[in-house]
């Protein structure tokens, strides 16, 4: 997706540790404008799918999440994070590893919000090793739900995710980063020249 | 705001300990359409007002603040909630304490994000001692920016925090709960007759 990829070049920021910065209008502060955009090209790219329910995850997942579910017209759904041991009530829980906190942790989506006759789209801002997104794919399995597809924003293209999720489902990235350069700032986009 | 209230009357269960759950539509699974009217409803609410920020907190409250932000035609910030010990880079930031969770935990907003010539509207879901808020409204004050107002879709009006922010600001609260049966399920709002 141009625009997005335009506007990741102008206003992301390269940092140690192949981190990007999206944070001036991604996942802090939020321009709910490209947001829009990338709701319509999401519906672009699924189109023909049959999709009755969006699933991401907190906290910077919801706000693209809900307008990407607007545009398909359909309910979000958030799983929530974790580290509580006593989960009140009927949840699917499935672990996460984050690599970026160190950390292991519990996420559950309420019974009642996900189960058989949902066809679900996860949708969520990164995926770099894809634990969030795979433990997303694990819940709407375990729920009877059918997984339809997932879509990202932006895909770290050198990290396993993409690789890993690809098989199990129809991803959908648009914006693959391949490579960054954290002393020029330059990003190398995935199907660029 | 009617269509929201019967929407309450319909899909919240009030639960023991004056605990109204609206996860069907409002904080788990989140009716996106309902937030378009949400949205309209603040608009119209706020007619007049220079607003050119809106300020929310994760996680519950960035779904409702992306669609209410749609409508105003500005950016989100979310505030973001840490325990963590070690701040990285230029933050505002303050204390919240949570009664539900029964701990006291850190706010951020980065500065860049936040500051001289932004006119803020706070968003929330839920407000019932207001601690979330006020926590908002430091950091909107610390920040040099103009607090204009703040929106909320569920006030809880036999807790304190509605009076304290209405001294503050222009609070508007689209449907105040006075008071709640968990025996009967009957919700009383505060305009009903």
């Amino acid at each position: 997706m141009q625009l997005l990829k335009d506007r990741i070049r102008k206003d992301g920021k390269v940092k140690e540790g192949n981190v990007l910065k999206v944070d001036s209008f991604l996942n802090h502060q939020m321009d709910v404008k490209l947001f829009r955009e990338i709701g319509k090209e999401f519906k672009r790219r699924f189109e023909g799918e049959e999709i009755n329910k969006i699933l991401t995850i907190e906290a910077s997942g919801i706000g693209i999440a809900c307008i990407v579910a607007e545009v398909f017209d359909v309910p979000v759904v958030f799983a929530k994070k974790t580290q509580t041991k006593n989960i009140a009530g009927d949840v699917y829980t499935t672990k996460v590893e984050s690599f970026t906190h160190g950390r292991v942790y519990d996420i559950i989506v309420a019974k009642e919000f996900l189960g058989k006759g949902d066809k679900v789209l996860l949708i969520d801002d990164f995926m770099a090793n894809g634990k969030a997104l795979e433990g997303l794919a694990q819940l709407v399995e375990d729920s009877g739900a059918e997984l339809v597809g997932a879509g990202i924003v932006i895909e770290k293209g050198f990290q396993p995710g993409g690789d890993i999720l690809r098989k199990r489902t129809h991803l959908e990235s648009l914006a693959i980063v391949e490579s960054m350069d954290e002393k020029t700032g330059e990003i190398v986009f995935r199907d660029d020249e």
